[in-house]
C-alpha cells in the first residue's frame, strides 16, 4: 500500500487505489473536475414486466433470488427506519442463509440496530460497508476487523457516487412506508411512516434491480408517487419493516445543558448582530439538542424584530413544524423527518415539501440547494486551529460517527460549527484534527461556551462583530484554554492499517481512517 | 433509399437509415429488446455554477449564445403552452437572427401557432423537426418541403429516444410559468400556468444545457419543485410566454352532434355491459368532444351504480375535476391540463396529482402505469378491417396531427376507438389503413354510430356482450356499410420520397409517410 500513496492538497498522505479500484486524491476543495458522462443503467422493457403491472412476489428472499442476488454484489438500502430499521438486517440474514459470500453494503447511513451484522462481517457474508458509520459498525471497522477499506461519503457524496458510476448497485431493497403493487412508493403513511424517502431516490433510478418492501401495500394509486413504480423490479410485503418507536419519535429535545444553551444563545446572538439572519432568510438547522436550541433562539429573534424565516431546510423535527404553523416560518424543505408531528406537517402542510438528497447535496450537479441557505450550524467531534473539522472519529481516533450532509452543508453561505470546548476532559479545539472531513476555508465560524471563533477569511464578519460585545476570541486562545482545563491529551495510537478513507463531495479521497492500536 | 428498405413485422416497406442513422424496422408489439444502457449526460460540477445560486441571466439569446448554441444543434421545447405558445417561435427568431443553420427542433408536440417557423424550415435555420406534428407543419412536411425526413414518435416514444440516447439534446428550452433563479420551476401559478410540466422532464434530465425561461420569477423556494433546480443551467425573465387564453381555456365541451353522442352512449353502455368499467376501476379520457361524452355516460353509470372510478388518468378538463369533487372519482393523475378549473384543482386538491410523461408511456421502463388502466377511449382518422390504426395522416395522404399518447395508451386492459363510420363522407373505416400507427392486435373494439366492432382475439367480450341487444356487428359490415354511403375514396397518390417515419413505442420504425402528389 506504501508506495501507492500520495500527499493530498490538504497534505494528508492518502492512497490512489481503494479496494483494487482507482482513487483520485483531493485536490482543493473546487479544484478537481470529474470528466466523463453519468453512470447510465441498462435499458429495460415493459415487455418483460407483468402485463397487468402486479410486480409482488411472496417473500423478500424469492425477490433476491429473481433480483440474481451472488457473491460479490453491492446492495444497498437507506436509513431513513433510523435506529428502527429491521429490513437491511434481514436482507443480509437471506444471503446468509444462502450462502452468498463477499457482498458491499451500501446503506445511506448505519445505526447501532445494524450491528446485528457484524457476524457477517466475520464470516465474510458482507467484505465491506461503503456508508456513514455509526457506532458498532464504526468501532468494528476501527479495531481492523473488516475485510475491505470502508468509504466514507457524506450523503450528497453518496449520491454523486451512485450518479458518476463509481459505486454500481446491483440490487436496491427499499423500505416503503407505503406502496402500490406496481411499486409506487412513498413515506407518508403506514406503521413505519418515514414522510420522507429521499435518501432511496437515487438507488432507485440508478440500481441494476430495486425491491420495493413494504408493511402497508396499498391499493393502486400509491400517492404521492416519492417513488415511482417504473423504476421497481419486484414488491415485497412483510409483517414489519421496522420498530415504529426508534423510526421517529417525539422525543427529540432541546439541550438542557447550561453550557450547551450558551452556545445555543451566542449562536443566535452572532447570527443576528451580523446580519446573517434577517427577514426572509434561509436556514438549516439539525436535529441534535444544540441545533433545536439555536433555532428556538432564532425563532424568538425572528418574533421579536417582526421577520420571518423564508425557508427552513430539514431534518425536521416539532419545533420547526411549530414554527411554519405559528408563521415565523414561511416553508420547510424536508429531506429527512426525526419525529410524528414532522410526519403529520408533511401530510397536511403544503408548505411543507419533501425534496431529494440529489437536489440538495450531490456537489455533481448544476448547483445545489445548500449554496442557498444562509446559515447553517453544525457539530463536529474536533475543530483544529486551521478550522478544519473532524465528524467521524473521536480524538481517541475511533471511527464512531457518519459524515451525513456535514460536508454537503458547508457550502452554504456561513456555515458556524457550535460545540463545547471539551467532553468528558477531552478538548474539541485541537491542533489538528485526527481526521479531516472538511476543509477550514468551508468553517467560517466556531462557537463555544468559553468565546466565539471567526476565520480570518471572513473579514466581513470580523468587521461586523466588533463593538458588538460578543466574546470573539482568536481560535488559538480557545484551543490554549481547553488545554489548560484539560491539559494534553494522548495522542492516539494507529497501525499503518487504512481501515477507510474519508472521501470529499467530489469523489476524491480527502483523508484516511487507521486502524487503532488497541 | 430504395435499397435500404426492407419489409417490417408489419408487413410494412420503412428504411434501415433515417437521416443518416441507423434504424431498426418494427419486429412485433413486444418483440425488439434494445441492448445497451441508457443515454448518461456528462458529468457537470457544482465550481461551474454560480456560488449564490442565481442563474438568471438578461435574455433568451444571452442564455442561448451562453448555453452554446450553434449549427446542426437539437433544440428541444415543450408543448404545455399548447397553440398559445410564443416561446417557441422566440428561439428560432433568435437562431436565424444569429445565422445559425440545420437546427433540429424537437418538441413534444407542434400547434398551428408553430406555423411560424416554416420560413426557417425554408432557409435552413431549422432542418428537420422530431416531434408530434399538428396542421400547417404537417402538411409543409406531406408536400415534401421539410429538408430532413420528419420523425413521428408517441409522447412516450420521444421519452424512450431521450432516455436511450438515440436523440440527445443540446440545449431545453423549458417555458416555465413559476420559476425562481435557482431554476425551480413549476407550472401551477402566473400569467402563463398550464398546471403541469411532465412533458419537460426528461428534456431537463438529459439535455446537455437546460434554459428555463419564465414570465412569473418568484422568491426562492419555487415550490414545488415540478422541475428541479439543479439539472438548469440558465433562467431567463420573458415579459409573456404565451396567450393564456390559447394555454387553457375554460371551453372544452362535450360533443352535440347527435351521431358523436350515439358513439358516446354505445361506448358507456358497452363498457357497463362487459364490466370493463366497475367501482375502483381505472380509466383515461381525453379531452375531445366525443372523449367528454364517454366520460359524462360513464359517471351516469357510476353513479347509478353507487360505484366510483378509483383513477382518472389526464389530460384534464373540467369534467374530471367535477367527478373527482362530486366524489365519483378518487384520483386524478395528470399529465397534461386543458383548462383553468384543472389548474384550480392542482393546486387544491391533494388527490389530484401531476405525474411524468416517464411514469406513464416510456415503454423502456420497468413496466408502464398505462397497464393499469382498465379502460381508454380514443380517436382514430383511419382504423382498417385489420383493427389496425391511423392517427397522423387522413386518407387523402396529407400528415395533419402528431401521435400524442395514442400509442402508448393502447397497451390499457381494454382499448375502444370510438369514431364516427364516416367523415366529410369519407370512410374512417377502411381496407387498410393508410399510415399504420397501431397495430391492431393491441386495439380490442371499434364504436360507431352505426354499430361496435370486437376485434376477433377478444373472445371474452364477445362472449359478454351475447344477449346485451348492443349493435354489435362485424368490422367489414361496418367498412362496406361506410362504403355504401360513401362510395369508394380515390386512394391517395404519392410520390417515392419518404417525407416522414413513424415510430413504435420501442424505437423501431413502423411506418413511412410520403410526400403527397400535389
Amino acid at each position: 500500500m506504501k508506495d501507492k500513496m500520495r500527499l493530498n492538497a490538504a497534505g494528508r498522505l492518502v492512497p490512489v487505489e481503494v479496494n483494487g479500484e482507482p482513487a483520485v486524491p483531493y485536490q482543493g476543495v473546487e479544484n478537481y473536475r470529474k470528466t466523463g458522462c453519468k453512470y447510465a443503467p441498462p435499458i429495460p422493457s415493459c415487455a418483460d414486466y407483468p402485463a397487468d403491472g402486479n410486480k409482488q412476489v411472496s417473500s423478500l428472499e424469492e425477490a433476491l433470488v429473481k433480483a440474481g442476488l451472488n457473491d460479490g454484489m453491492t446492495i444497498s438500502t437507506h436509513h431513513h427506519l433510523r435506529d428502527g430499521d429491521f429490513l437491511a438486517n434481514q436482507v443480509f440474514d437471506i444471503a446468509h442463509k444462502l450462502g452468498i459470500k463477499g457482498l458491499r453494503w451500501f446503506p445511506s447511513a448505519s445505526f447501532p440496530c445494524n450491528a446485528h451484522l457484524i457476524p457477517y462481517l466475520e464470516d465474510g457474508t458482507i467484505d465491506s460497508i461503503e456508508g456513514s458509520m455509526n457506532g458498532p459498525l464504526g468501532e468494528f471497522t476501527s479495531r481492523g476487523r473488516m475485510k475491505k477499506t470502508a468509504v466514507l461519503r457524506s450523503h450528497g457524496g453518496r449520491v454523486q457516487a451512485i450518479q458518476d458510476g463509481e459505486v454500481k448497485i446491483d440490487i436496491a431493497v427499499i423500505a416503503a412506508p407505503a406502496a402500490d403493487q406496481f411499486g409506487n412508493a412513498n413515506g407518508l403513511s403506514g406503521p413505519s411512516a418515514t414522510g420522507v424517502l429521499g435518501y432511496a431516490e437515487m438507488d432507485v433510478q440508478y440500481a441494476g434491480k430495486v425491491i420495493i418492501v413494504t408493511d402497508n401495500l396499498v391499493p393502486f394509486p400509491c400517492l404521492p408517487m416519492q417513488i415511482a413504480g417504473n423504476f421497481a423490479d419486484y414488491v415485497v410485503v412483510v409483517d414489519q419493516l421496522g420498530d415504529a418507536g426508534k423510526i421517529v419519535s417525539g422525543t427529540t429535545q432541546i439541550t438542557r445543558s447550561p453550557d450547551r444553551l450558551i452556545i445555543a444563545d451566542l449562536t443566535a446572538r452572532f447570527c443576528e448582530v451580523t446580519g446573517i439572519i434577517y427577514d426572509g432568510c434561509v436556514i438549516q438547522a439539525g436535529a441534535g439538542g444544540i441545533s433545536l436550541a439555536i433555532a428556538e433562539y432564532m425563532k424568538q429573534i425572528m418574533i421579536r424584530n417582526h421577520w420571518k424565516i423564508r425557508v427552513g431546510f430539514g431534518g425536521t423535527t416539532k419545533y420547526m413544524v411549530d414554527m411554519l404553523e405559528q408563521g415565523v416560518m414561511e416553508y420547510i424543505l424536508d429531506g429527512q423527518v426525526f419525529d410524528t408531528a414532522s410526519v403529520r406537517s408533511l401530510n397536511e402542510n403544503r408548505n411543507h415539501q419533501s425534496f431529494s438528497v440529489f437536489n440538495a447535496y450531490n456537489y455533481h450537479s448544476k448547483g445545489n440547494l445548500t449554496s442557498l441557505i444562509d446559515v447553517v450550524t453544525l457539530g463536529a467531534t474536533e475543530i483544529d486551529v486551521h478550522f478544519n473539522g473532524n465528524v467521524v472519529t473521536h480524538s481517541d481516533g475511533m471511527l464512531l460517527h457518519g459524515i451525513g450532509g456535514w460536508q454537503n452543508c458547508l457550502f452554504a453561505k456561513n456555515t458556524i460549527i457550535a460545540l463545547p470546548l471539551f467532553r468528558n476532559r477531552i478538548p474539541a479545539i485541537v491542533d489538528e484534527v485526527t481526521t479531516l472531513c472538511g476543509p477550514g476555508e468551508l468553517i467560517d465560524v466556531v462557537v463555544t461556551e468559553r468565546g466565539i471563533a471567526i476565520n480570518p477569511r471572513r473579514k466581513d464578519l470580523l468587521e461586523k462583530v466588533k463593538d458588538s460585545g460578543l466574546p470573539v476570541r482568536h481560535i488559538e486562545e480557545l484551543r490554549e484554554e481547553a488545554v489548560s482545563i484539560c491539559g494534553t491529551p494522548d495522542k492516539p495510537e494507529f497501525t499503518d492499517k487504512i481501515v477507510a478513507v474519508v472521501k470529499w463531495v467530489d469523489g476524491t479521497v480527502l483523508d484516511v481512517v487507521r486502524q487503532v492500536l488497541c
